[in-house]
């Protein structure tokens, strides 16, 4: 891996020391935190295993000389100082699960970063830029309001979205307040100091890593998704004296509509799902009278979504259905040139790579409002994620590690 | 109408003197125990106006010199005694509703069996059989164990059947409980003395006697009721990371199983329906892993029964579903010779009549346990019951209240 050509020496010596052991042994710590025999990770948002996760990275990035604080929101924001009067760099993802997650999706960011902090100061390298850690409370959808963590620390979550509920049972406000957090002051927080880039490492969730396997994932950008309810009307009536013939089923009626939703999918090149059906009044010897399906639609491609949604909204007129437009979210592109410094960095460490869209949200998201951003997948064992099983090969884990720092490295030279 | 051949001539002067008008006073009065503004009637079992519309039919009983007494069931038990030491014929129906309901289904059954009591005291008509008019609790299905006041009368409630819910949300045991009955009175019920017969007017429900309109419909039996749980399994994934071919999307393998059944119900002249369906984890971002579909068929007879479902089985099997046996309900026949006493009824009143079968369950299909029973129908408007807008003509009503009559005098001669 000698590379004489390169004019960052220290960097060389840098990758070299990144100390992949720690970073394992830190996922098994981290993962001990709120994980049941039996029920994987039970570290829903502010919840007491959520709160220790973050005390434990704060304690680790104190430990290693950082400033560590919590914002108003709960995320915790390490910070190392740079030699030059230049924006920030920051490295970060999440530590909260979903009910019965596994131990890798969103650790692995935070702790990799930790790694990375680690390997300068074992190295006594001094970055250029100042530089954030970024723990983010919340990303999961636990609550109505997530990625709650980043839309606060971005200046960008608005009061009303605390009014949803959350997986405790009462609204994500209640749910802040319970836990001794100032709904207000998450309105008002804002980021600390300007950015110049965000990374964040992660787990695929997918299989496009898969085959044929490649350790390094370059994310181009975070589709899109268009959510729509698909509302199909008949007449509920009494399932033992109304005939056949005389029957205005709207199940029966709804029942050709989830096969088009996953034709129009495969016809687009794009990902459909209904992943929830409501059937009124929903009573084995009713004839159903109402039925509605929650479909979702999801691509990079703006053009392609539009094709495919045109498709739904034919189909659902054909069959005499109402088609309403709910949740929207934009495709948000990562950064043309940190993609490029991504690729440097798997060249360097001489790491298969491809470039892929992310099907998932994250925190990325939110920080692409602040600033060009960033994304390394590493790949998901099985394609599987948000469950106990989730497993990703230590050898990629810190092969991930090893390209995040070498980015980081990198854009610290030429950002 | 003169009947010059009919020996009875008591029974044509009762039949005249039918008073219509006040059968229908009485289905006023009573509709209006319980009606709410815009919300029909809320007369759940053992709810405060239930108990008020039982406590009004026991008064009107008593007004009519019979005795009234309430069971351990809170059936309002009206007795009449015979001429002869003969088994007792039976008239009656329920009053309680389903939320929501009508001011017909049950109600007619139980007022037009007080007009005959009336009109056989107007007359001075006394019957060789002791006369049981019943007012049955808990016959709708707004306790897990209904008809409840039936199976309690005929002695066949079992106790477990009272740890199923009700509809104030807790369990039919503590319904009764808090409204002062004892759960164990309840299951250790029996009737008060042997029966020779049991005839229930009542609302069809349906739409067979409307086409051609036929003001008198002979119930042939309840219909059988078969249920089956149709389950197909995906695997559960991320909506957004799962390339749709990589999918074991559960609902999309179910969707083609909604339209067999119907198809199935048209190809064997049967009514076949999906009331409820499980979809799981039901989260719009969660390809389904799990999807149960609560599937019924009804029919009289068995042997077309059997073969729906083995058609239903062959579906399943083709479409690697497990299907699981639910409740499972005999049909009931009703009983020939009363059915023929309907017809002559019919004949003797000059009224349209024919023969159909029930779709819906009643009180009668318990009653058919302890003595031979019929079923008298009426025409339901539109088709529609357990509605607000629930209605059958007054010259309807007051027709089925007269073959009611009618076959009461015929069956006290010959019985």
């Amino acid at each position: 891996m000698k590379q004489p050509d390169n004019p960052l020496h220290d960097a060389h010596a840098s990758l070299a020391a990144f100390d992949g052991e720690q970073l394992m042994a830190d996922l098994d710590a981290l993962g001990a935190i709120g994980r049941e025999a039996g029920r994987g990770l039970q570290r829903m948002a502010y919840s007491d295993a959520d709160l220790a996760a973050r005390q434990w990275v704060q304690a680790q990035m104190q430990a290693l000389g950082m400033g560590a604080t919590l914002d108003a929101a709960g995320n915790v924001v390490g910070y190392l100082p740079g030699s030059e009067a230049l924006p920030a760099l920051a490295l970060g993802s999440h530590t909260d699960s979903v009910p019965g997650g596994g131990a890798f999706d969103g650790a692995l960011g935070v702790l990799a970063a930790l790694a990375c902090v680690r390997t300068l100061r074992s190295q006594g390298v001094k970055l250029r830029h100042p530089l954030l850690l970024l723990n983010f409370a919340a990303e999961e959808a636990t609550t109505a309001a997530s990625p709650l963590g980043s839309l606060s620390f971005t200046g960008r979550l608005t009061a009303e979205a605390l009014d949803g509920p959350a997986w405790h049972g009462g609204s994500t406000r209640a749910l802040l307040t319970e836990r001794g957090f100032d709904s207000d002051a998450l309105v008002a927080n804002h980021p600390p100091l300007p950015l110049a880039a965000f990374l964040e490492l992660h787990i695929e969730q997918g299989d496009q890593l898969l085959s044929p396997r490649t350790p390094i994932g370059v994310v181009e950008g975070i589709v899109g998704i268009r959510r729509y309810y698909v509302t199909f009307e008949g007449q509920a009536n009494h399932a033992g004296t109304t005939r056949m013939e005389r029957r205005r089923d709207a199940l029966v009626a709804a029942a050709p509509f989830i096969t088009t939703v996953r034709d129009v999918a495969v016809a687009h090149g794009i990902v459909g799902t209904i992943g929830r059906i409501d059937v009124q009044p929903g009573a084995p010897n009713v004839i159903p009278g109402h039925v509605t399906l929650d479909v979702e639609i999801r691509d990079m491609a703006n053009t392609t979504l539009d094709r495919a949604e045109q498709a739904l909204h034919d189909a659902a007129a054909a069959s005499g259905a109402q088609m309403v437009h709910g949740h929207c979210k934009e495709p948000t592109p990562a950064d043309p040139r940190l993609m490029a410094a991504i690729e440097r960095a798997c060249v360097r460490l001489d790491l298969p790579h491809r470039a892929l869209p992310s099907g998932a949200g994250h925190d990325a998201m939110n920080m692409a409002a602040l600033c060009p951003y960033a994304m390394i997948f590493v790949p998901s064992e099985g394609g599987i994620s948000h469950a106990p099983d989730e497993f990703t090969l230590a050898a990629e884990c810190i092969a991930g590690g090893r390209v995040l720092l070498a980015t980081l490295l990198d854009l610290d030279e030429g950002v």
